[in-house]
Formats: structure tokens, sequence, C-alpha cells
């Protein structure tokens, strides 16, 4: 092994390390005396203990390994922290750069600010023990663990000149979703793309036990990475002097290897996928803290996880071992009088927007450019009379889709992702501007697939989600397609981004970045072929439990609002926008324009399919594609059987309009949601997903006592398209009957009309038993004026 | 390469695989003509062609070589499918082995039985085209991909007499779940546990592009496998001959390799952790499939993926390719005249139970034995008035389950699970009964970990579900304990398991298993160390969505409640239950008679709180242990400030109870609710999570329009327990406030208060910032009647 580093220059690395070390104990306890100039006294220790030392010192000496090479090397660098609460050391990190400071000029490079930098720390007011959207430098929350690694490769995507350094803690290295994000390598194209360098950080606990990688063996551990198609470095021990030489001589060789795999492949052209370096990192948990407490040993253990002092307060040894661990950094070393760090180790971290707080990747909405898009109009299907055309939506939104992948081409800020699904989705269209990408071996009757393609597909929607919140986070823009019942796997990620997006909407430095957007498609109603368990429409309901500032939902009911609603959804910014429309050939209604002013109004009557005169009789609405069918439908049915029957027909493209004002943005006024729900007048309401879900949008409105909506009620399995909106009564037949049931002046009608309804069902039930498909009636069936 | 099988075995073995291919596409496309004793016509197809080929002929190629190796070592055996639409291989198996006609016997062995067979297949009225309840020998869906593995070794945990063979299909690989699942063998011990014998299924692609593993080369492939810490045997080709004798010798050597490790590791004891078999088959994707369709090539593509022929209707030469694909197989030699399958064929297949359809372990509630329990009235804590005690309620329940671990140590039919976190739970007395499981190094300084421990903790929430899944499927008990946040990881394996229930109660020979029950603790409220990315109690809304008859979600609110609600989880069938209950130390209020009534119940006044007369001026209700606390706090000011106001409290333990009879069994009546919610009386609701659920769940209720809830508004961050109440105005000055704001007969005093309430929460605010922690009063805060 190679000593690349001075004996100066290894001291002042090992000091920078203590003084990051020194900063990280001082925010989990001090709230007074944050330089030790006086002797340590209780009223100088927060009354509340909270925070996590385990796996600070491990990330601490990662940072200050790679501000080394980030000079040396002049590197754009990133650091990804995955561990859980590594809150201290990064923020005692980008405090020491100066970022910390630019950015909260309160926490100053004195002694008043390290006290408020100590006070803040897990503190009421103050900031959290995790890698939150308040740190500077930060992608990644760190609270939910495992998704490091597939932000890195998100990052790292199209931004060829940065290297993004993750660092995987043991713990989240046992998700599902750290597991399978090594595979991200086979999407990373050199030629194209920037690096990740992975360090997993073995400090071989978690919580209360060990963890799986620390102990399986270097062996089994080589052969792990080898076959992950990394090459692994490992760098293991206990002494700091002689870690810091293997450090620096590794990072050393891995980021030579890096350059010289980018090299070669920017000169002559992407030929095999390399074996990128990786490093394994094995020091003990909670390095340089107290060996041992109480007897029990605590370095390299899991008692270092949390708190490893906790009864400072109860005993006055606890509190003379915190002034040992801390006086054992030698502050006085580290920091000027006036608590200021010395010049000698300030000159160890990088300048300007090379330090890694400070790196604009890792702010991206101050990278962010609007994605040029083309005039979506120029894509719509022509409707000259609602109901008469069959248009495929998804299919249409491809075509625009890949017009957008076209203009942007030069840019290289807009990719595609989705679990293999988007050919089955229809947005086959996007293929003829670009492939797959895929950095794995490609075969001759292999098509659309190539290591330049802007499609992400790997069946994984985790790596989907992960890899296009690390793309966004760094100020670039896309699209999440996916069947809608599996999107679902992804249920907790979405949860922690709309929390980032939250948070750091209330953080000032902060720029907007683009919005998440899913098309959720192969939706409920046509997964009629795949059965139960493709039928899900419950990711609505999850997605509204967020803020209001952060959650839009759509459901355009046909090609030309899918459209509108795409169109808006790439402009806006830190959105989580959820799209849910089919992909099968069905009606189209609206015109071009109908759609634009429909999309814009968020809910709105249909003339066409409405011949009341301000007073109906009920008012049948709908939300979804399928919904809006049955309805109009029902519709006709009842307008063949009741003439003077007068409905009225609403649609609901925006849910979120249904919520009252002061709930969401979108909620419609009371005044306007009173005249088109008249109150005391019956709605028949046709919802695309679970029922409960527009009750619980709009019980503080006035009509809501006299809405009763249909929509799936968790039955389904393979049968016809038809049949599943049968056996959850949100067909034509069950919303008509609905209406009937609910207009006094339709009372005396209402048996023969059941009768009416009980023999179509009939009927319909022993057709497809019979023909295993639709009557030809439904399969037919188009709105007309009657 | 050995030849273990002689030239007739051979020929017969190829002619049984033959005969489930046959099936298989009879399944897919045919309605009629089923032995093709006529030539094809159209009027024999089916007219709605839905289906998957693409992984048929490999499952079928397993089934049949785990048939013999059952039948020649008397193996106890069953087969988990993992690739998706496996439907048609393990439906045409178990009908060949004869399970299928024993378990519906109009799918008789004969010619109208084969029709019927084809027909039913993803037909309306039928069945579907995954592995799902339906199928005989199944325990795993395939519908939603990922959870094979994980089922596998949870199927093998305390079954040391079998051999779970599982196929994961290479599609599946991918995803996270199954990625980190491989890994599940550093948790299985030789001695005590059964076997897992994975069997990778490469055949190269998924709907539409290459997989992953497929395309990393041999290498990469074997290291990955030898990093996961298994011995991997390759069996790879393309013609059936040489692949069944590769096959055939490869199961000799695997399962001779399996019988060895478990009898050294049954005769000494285990020792060390054993490199386990697993088999990577690679063969082409629709194997047996049409070669090429309308030029291009199909067998050995995604093409292959789902109908390979699918115009059949339209193109005559599609037919007659369908007749000769059928006829390849050689269906004369195969079935007799009158369908049945012919002896020498037959002979093959195990018998009785030893029939992988026909294996109890995958019909567990016919294993399933009563868990024996304690009395858990021996764990109450003595509570001699309400309030005035201060218990932990998750570890009381401890208590409990450390006796329910021994009590049934010799059935070994119990296992508790949990992401790293039991300890952090306060579940910590089970460590008095058993250990963490554990195969991996174990080092002298670890505690409470062995191979023979029966909790089961990996940070991968995931792996916790999937091995209790499996692990109850196959007739165990079991308990999760989580945080409640990151339960969102496996919303959508909830999904699948709650349909898996639901339709599993309709499949008449299907058995009821013990209820998967969540214990979620580290709740919202007290995650203020944690911060914002831990708080998140929207999962109830998650599971309430599934059909009631499967969903059942408690909130007890002190620890006798939680020891007779988790008793009486443990003694339910067939259900999700979902428990939410704190950690901390708080106030108990129900003594144990008390509290089995109250759970009982489900709601119900609590009359030391409450000093109405029948006609409250308002109602304050609560569910959840923080909720509790707060409206007991708030009804005690309210009761400080207007002696003469008449409140009425309400707890509800049973969320479900809130809901109409007709939505939930457990649904209160009408004529009790609005007894206990006097309709016209406001009702101040704390709630425990967002508080639009229980709008949700109340809008059929009369006395909805005077409810106002409050409870969790996705407000958090790091900060004390208190504030996080403050924050979200569930905390008792909001409640209080609430209330007299709402009391027509409070109206002049509401200014006073609003006054009062904003004093107390400055003082609040300016304390928690100066001293980092919660004001002695509320600290200290006791229930007193005043």
């Amino acid at each position: 092994m190679n000593e690349p580093l001075s004996p100066e220059l290894l001291a002042r690395i090992d000091a920078y390390w203590r003084a990051a070390n020194y900063l990280s104990v001082g925010q989990i306890y001090l709230r007074d005396n944050p330089l030790l100039k006086q002797k340590l006294r209780l009223a100088h220790v927060k009354p509340r203990l909270v925070g996590h030392w385990g796996t600070t010192p491990g990330l601490n000496f990662v940072y200050v390994h790679l501000n080394r090479v980030i000079n040396e090397l002049g590197l754009d660098m990133i650091y990804v922290t995955g561990p859980g609460h590594g809150g201290p050391g990064l923020v005692a990190n980008t405090y020491l750069e100066g970022t910390y400071t630019e950015y909260y000029p309160e926490v100053s490079q004195d002694e008043a600010g390290l006290k408020k930098l100590f006070t803040q720390f897990s503190f009421p007011g103050g900031i959290p023990s995790h890698v939150a959207a308040e740190v500077p430098g930060s992608i990644n929350e760190g609270g939910e663990l495992g998704y490091s690694l597939m932000h890195a490769y998100g990052a790292a995507f199209d931004n060829p000149d940065l290297i993004v350094a993750c660092v995987v803690g043991d713990g989240e290295a046992e998700t599902g979703a750290l597991a399978t994000s090594w595979h991200s390598n086979k999407f990373l194209n050199p030629a194209r793309d920037g690096a990740v360098l992975p360090i997993l950080h073995l400090n071989g606990y978690k919580i209360a036990s060990p963890t799986v990688l620390a102990r399986i063996g270097h062996d089994e551990l080589e052969s792990l990475f080898r076959g992950y198609g990394y090459a692994p470095y490992f760098v293991e021990g206990e002494d700091p002097a002689e870690l810091h030489q293997k450090m620096a001589a590794t990072l050393d060789e891995t980021l030579a290897a890096i350059r010289a795999i980018q090299t070669e492949a920017r000169a002559n052209g992407f030929s095999r996928r390399p074996a990128w370096p990786m490093i394994v990192l094995r020091t003990p948990k909670g390095w340089s803290g107290p060996e041992e407490v109480d007897g029990k040993k605590t370095e390299g253990t899991w008692r270092s996880h949390q708190v490893p002092l906790a009864r400072i307060a109860e005993d006055p040894a606890h509190l003379q071992l915190l002034e040992d661990w801390l006086q054992s950094y030698r502050p006085q070393e580290l920091f000027d009088a006036t608590g200021k760090l010395v010049a000698e180790l300030a000159a160890l971290a990088p300048v300007g927007l090379r330090r890694m707080g400070a790196n604009p990747h890792a702010n991206g909405g101050v990278l962010l450019a609007d994605l040029k898009l083309p005039d979506f109009r120029d894509y719509a299907i022509d409707v000259p009379v609602p109901g008469a055309v069959i248009g495929e939506a998804t299919r249409v939104a491809g075509s625009f889709l890949r017009d957008v992948m076209r203009l942007n081409d030069a840019e290289k800020n807009f990719r595609i992702f989705g679990p293999d699904e988007t050919e089955s989705n229809r947005l086959s269209a996007v293929f003829e501007a670009t492939d797959r990408a895929f950095t794995g071996e490609i075969i001759d009757t292999d098509i659309q697939l190539s290591p330049d393609g802007r499609v992400m597909e790997i069946l994984s929607e985790h790596l989907c989600q992960g890899w296009l919140e690390g793309y966004l986070l760094t100020g670039r823009h896309g699209f999440f397609s996916c069947y809608e019942a599996f999107i679902h796997i992804v249920d907790s990620m979405v949860n922690q981004h709309a929390k980032w997006l939250k948070v750091s909407k209330e953080v000032p430095w902060r720029k907007p970045i683009a919005s998440l957007t899913y098309l959720l498609t192969s939706h409920v109603w046509r997964q009629d072929h795949n059965g139960f368990s493709h039928q899900d429409p419950g990711f609505i309901d999850h997605v509204v439990n967020k803020k209001a500032g952060v959650i839009r939902v759509y459901l355009p009911p046909d090609a030309n609002t899918l459209l509108s609603v795409v169109d808006h959804c790439l402009r806006s910014r830190d959105y989580i926008n959820v799209i849910v429309a089919g992909k099968q050939p069905a009606p189209q209604y609206l015109d071009c324009d109908a759609a634009i002013a429909h999309c814009a109004a968020g809910l709105g009557v249909w003339r066409f399919a409405s011949n009341d005169d301000g007073a109906p009789d009920a008012v049948i609405a709908c939300a979804g594609d399928v919904p809006t069918m049955e309805a109009l439908a029902a519709t006709m049915l009842l307008r063949a059987h009741f003439p003077d029957l007068k409905t009225r027909f609403v649609n609901v493209v925006d849910l979120m309009a249904l919520q009252s004002p002061s709930q969401h943005p979108h909620g419609v006024d009371d005044t306007k949601f009173d005249q088109m729900f008249v109150p005391d007048t019956p709605v028949i309401f046709a919802y695309h997903g679970y029922p409960a879900l527009i009750h619980r949008l709009t019980y503080r409105r006035t009509s809501h006592r006299n809405l009763h909506v249909h929509g799936y009620r968790e039955e389904g399995t393979t049968t016809t398209p038809f049949d599943m909106t049968v056996i959850n009564e949100l067909d034509r037949f069950h919303l008509a009957k609905a209406v009937v049931d609910r207009v006094p002046r339709l009372e005396e009608h209402r048996e023969a009309f059941s009768r009416f309804v009980d023999d179509k069902l009939a009927e319909h039930f022993a057709y497809i038993r019979e023909h295993g498909d639709d009557l030809p009636e439904i399969l037919n069936w188009r709105w007309t004026d009657v």
C-alpha cells in the first residue's frame, strides 16, 4: 500500500476529521461552552439528548478525504449520505467549509455561531438529525433508508463531469431498494453520464444487532460486488493514521479508474460496460467515541448507534466521560480563541461551488432550465362531435412525449422512467426518438435498446422512482409511467419525496425543482386480463394525505384532456402530479379547445350531455375515463327511458377541485360548487377509484349529503372490461338505476326500471360466460344525443 | 455431466413436459376441440386471447423434474412460482397429477374436463392467469412480482422436513424485494429449518426487453450468487433431451448437497452457515413455442411473453401455426381417446399429499394449530384510578409475547418479525425467551443473537413482511412490530396479501390461516426525536381500502387495552390486524376488566371523564394513545374553566366500529352511535392519524355534520413530544378551544378563552426554545377529577 499523504498533510487531514467529529459530538450534546473554555457542567449539556453518533465519524472521515481529491484533481463532486441520522456529520462539514454559514448567517464562524450550531441540532425550532432539505449539499433524506444509491445514479445520469460519492450504510444495504440499486451500473454510460463512487460503510451494526454484510466474510463480500459488476477496493481498520493513508491511496486509485473508464469511452465511444470501482470502508461504529461505558464495550458496537453516553444528568462520571471525549479531539488546536477554524485546516476545504455543500447539483433548482415543449395542440385528436371518434389516450400522449424528447435532445435534461412498460402503456412513439438505456450485453435481436437511450426501464418501481428523484433533485425533468396497481410499491418513497418538497419550499435557498409526474395507466378498469392482483386504484388515496401545496391529481377522460394535463404537469414545479388515464381505444369527447378550457376549470358541466335548465332532477358526475363512459351511457339510457328527466352531467378532471378552497388551492369555491352540484338534488358520482375518497374530499360541501358515489369496491378477477364495472356497480345500468332510485318523481317507475336493469345484467352475464367477451352493444357503444 | 435418466425415463419425462405444455397452450387458446380430434377451426379458439406463454414451458420443465425427485427421494416439497402469469403451467401440472380434479371435480380427467380446463382460463367466471389462491399448491400470487423467495424462506422456517423449490423469474429478480431476498440464507438454520432450493429461471426477457441478469455474463452471475452465499449450479441450453439430463443430474446433486448440509447440522449442531445450492436455469423464453411469427423471431425473445400468435381471427396462417404448435406436442401420445392422461405418464407424478398441488403446507390452514396463549390478564397493569399510574404499553405487551414464545416453544410455530426494532419498540422481554435468528458470523460481543433465535430482524420491511406471509400461509403464527411510518414500505405487499385473503375465503378448500398482525409503534406522535421523515400515520388509510371482511384496525389507548387487543388478534384468522400503540411511558386509564369490556365494545363512553347527564353540551372523542391523553387534558381544562359545561368523553379502540354496519362488520349500529355521538351536539374528535379518515368512516352517520376532527396535518420536525401535538393542533389547548368555539352557550367566553390558549401556547413555545423540553406541567400532567 502506498502512502500518498505526507506526514504534514496526514496530520492536517486528521485534525480536520477531529474538528468534524468534535462539532458532531457538540451538536448531539452541548448547548453552551462550545469551545470547552470552561470545565464542562451539566448546564452546558442539552436536557434532552437525541441524535445518533454511530455513523457520524465514518461520514466525517469520507468527507475530508473527498475534500482532498476535489482540490487535488479539480473534481465536481457531490456527497450522497445513505446512513440514517447522518445529520450532525454533514452539518459539521458544511459548517467547516463555510457553506453552512453562507446559507445560515446566524450560525457564524465564531464562538456564538458554534453555540447556535450546537443548540439547534435536534432541538425545538432547530434542525433534524437527518440529512434533510435544510442541510446544504443534500439531495437525500436519510430518514427512510435505502434510496441513496439510486439517487446517486439519478444525479449522475447526463452529468458527464459530475462524480457522485455515495456513502451506503450497511444497515440500509439490507433494504430491497438498496440491494437492487447496485445494478444501476447497467444503465450508466461512461461516455454520456457522470460517475458514481459507492462507498459501502461497514460499521457493523444497526440499532441493536450486526448487519448482514458485516458478517459474511471478505470472500463473499468481494464476490458479491464483483457479481454486481463492480471492482471493489477495501479500506479496513481502526487506526486513524493507517486508515487515512489507505483511504487516500484508494481514492487516488478509484478516481484514476473512473477517469480511465470515462476517457476511453469518450474517446472511442461506448464499447462495453466497465467494472466501475467501489469502496468497502470498514471502520468501527462510533469510531473515536467512548470505548467503554458502564463497563460495556461501546466503540465498535451497536451501543454507539445513538447517544453512547445517555445518563449525563444522572451520573457525574458520564459528564466526565463526555468532557474527556470532547477533549480527545483537542479543540484548542482546531479552533482559535474566537471559535474560528484555524486557517491551515480551513485551507483543506475546496472553495466556492466546489465545496460539496455548495455544489449546485445538490440544489438542482438553481440549474433547472425550462423544458422545451412543442405545442400540445398539434397532437390533439379531431373530435367533431363528442363521443363519435375512438382514440387511445396514452398513444396520443406518447407522440407528444416523443417530440418533447426530440426538442430537448441537445440539452440532455429529460428522461422517461417506467418498469418495462413504456411499450405496454402505449407510449411507444417515444422509441422513434430514443431507445431504452442499457449497458449490459446487447444482442442482434434486441430492438430499441442502446447505451444512449433515454427511456429508463427496469422491473423495479423503486429504481424508476429513485433514479427519477435523483434526476429531478439535480435540476432535470422526467416522466414516470406505471401500471396503476404497482405504483403502491413506492408509496413510502413518495411520502419521503413529498416531505422533502414540503420542507424545501420552506428553505429559502432551495430553488424549485421540476415536478414528479406519474402517468398511471393500465389502470384498474382495464386490468381485466391480468386479474385481481393488478387492480388497485388506491395510490390517489395515498398521495392526498400529503400537503395540499405539493399534491395534484388529474383524471383526464380522453386524449385531448390528457395532452393538456401532461403539458401542464411538465411545466410545473415542486409538485407530485398523479395522472390516471387509460391506454385502450375509447370514445373521445372534447376537442382541443374544449379540453383546454375544461382542464383549466378543473371540473365542469358537459352541456352536450345535460338537458337541465338550471334545475336538474339529478346530477350525474364522473371522474376518470371509464367512469365517464359509463356515466354517459347511463345518461343515454335515462334519456331513452325518461325523456322528460332533466339531468346535468359534470366531469371532474382535477380531483382536488372537489375539496374546499380552504383545504386545497385547486378547490372550487362553495358558491360555484353549489351551482354545479345543486344542494338537495341527488348527485350520482361515478368515480375511478375507491368511493370513500370522494366523500373524504367533499364532506365540507353543502351537497355532500346528496352524494352517492360508485367506484371500485375491491371486486375483481380476470373477466371482460365491462364486467369489471358491473361487479363493482359502476356500470351504466347500476348508475342509471341509482338515479331512478333517487329522483322522487320517478318513484312509480322504479320497479319496472329495476327489472329492466336486472334483465340487462342477466343478459350480460349469460353472454360473457358463453362468448368470453362483452356484448356487441357494449363494445360498440357510442355517445349519441337521444 | 452424468446422465441419470435412462432413455425410457427421459422419454417419459419429456412426454410429461409436452403434456403440461399442451395443456398450457390449450388454456390460453382453446374453448373447444381439446384433443384436436377435429381439424382446428376458429370456432374452437377463444375470442379474446389473454394469457402469458413465455414463462410457462420453463415452469412445466421444473415441475416434472421435481416430480421425479419427490418420488425417487421421498421428498416433502412445495413449489413457489415467482414469474408472473405462471398460472397455465401450474394449473396444467396440478391437473396432470390429479389434484386439480380433486379440488374441482367438474374439471374431470376426460375430454369434457379438458374442455372446461381450457375454457375457464382467463375467461369470465373462470380463473386468473396468475398462481392465485384458486390454484392448488400455491402460496404465492405471482401478480405483483418479487416476493417468491421470501415466501419460500418463510415457508421453510421451522419446517425441517420441507424443501421449498422456488422458481425466481429473471424479471422479478430485478425488484428490490427479490434482490435482498437472497440474503435470507443468513437466517435459515439447517438444524432446525427446512431448505429452500432457488431456481433462477433466466429466460432472458421481460415484457419488452431483456432482463439484467441474463445480460451480465456467466462470471458475474456466478460471482453474484457466490457473494449471496450460494453454490450456484448452471443448467443452460435449449435442446430438451440434453436439458432433461442436465436438470436431472443437477437436481440429484443439489438435493444431495441439501441433505448433506442438513445431516451434518442435525447430527452435530449448527456450526457455520453453509453455501446452500441454487440453480440457474437458462432456457429460451417461450421454449417449444412458435419459432417465428410473421417473419419475426419469437421463441427465445420477448415476443413470446404473452400470446405469441395473437391474430388468429384475422389471419388463417396464424390458425394453422397454432394447430401445428399444438400438434407438435403429439397429444394423441399423451392422452387416451377419452382424454385421460396415459397411465405410464400419470405414474410419473407423486401420489397423495406428496403431489405438490396437494401438499398441505401450501394450504396452511389445514396444518394450523391454535397458538397456546397465557392469560393476558396476568400481565395487566394495576390501575386503581384512571390516569394515576404510568406504564409503557409495548413493554407490557412484550412480557405477554415472551410467554407466548415460551408456551409454544415445543411446537415451533410462532415467530416475531421486525426490522431491527424489537428492542427499540420495547418488546425486549421476548429476548428472555429467545434470541434474534442469525446464521452469519456471531462474535463475542454479540448478545441476543443465535441460529436458534425466533425473532426475525433485518433492516428490510419487505423481508419481514414476506417471511411472515410465507410463515402464515404455511400454517403458523407470527407478529410484526414496526415503526409506524415505515410500514408504508410494504403497502403493496399488504394489498396483495389482503387480496389473497379475500379470494381464499371464497375458495372452499382453502382453510383459514392465522391473521397477519402488525404492532405499529414508535408512532407519529413520538417520533419527535427522529423528525419529519419518521412521522406518517397513513398506513391505516391504506388498509381500510381493502375488503372490510379482512381488515381490522385497533388504537388501544393504554397498556391493558393493548394486551386485550393483542390477545384477540393472535386468536383471529384470515385478517390483517393493524394495532397502533405507543412505547413511551404514559398514563394508564383502564383496569383489566374495564379494558376487556371496552375492547369488546369497540368504542364507549368513559364515565370517569364525562359529566353529562344524557344531554352533553359537547362530546369529546378520541382514538389513539396520545390523542386520548390530550383529549383528557382538554376535558380537565374545560372543567376548570367552565364547571357547568357538560361534556361526554368517548374513546374509540376499534376504529372500524365508527363505520356503518353495512360497511364493516364491526360497525356499531346507528341507534347506538347516535346515543353516543348525540346529533346536533358538537363532537370534537382527537384522532391519531390524518383527520380525513374519520370523516371518511363516519360520513353516513347522522352526527357526521357536527364532527370536527383534529389529527395529524402533515406538520412535523425534530421537536418535543407535546410540540408535535401543538403544531398539528391536536393538543389540549386547541381541543379545548374547539369545544368552546362550538358550544353555543359559551359564546361570550370565546374571546377570553382564546386569549388564554394563545398565552399558554406562547409560554410553551418560549419554554421549549429555551429548555429544549416540554413544560413541567405538561411532562407531569395526570388526569384528576376536577
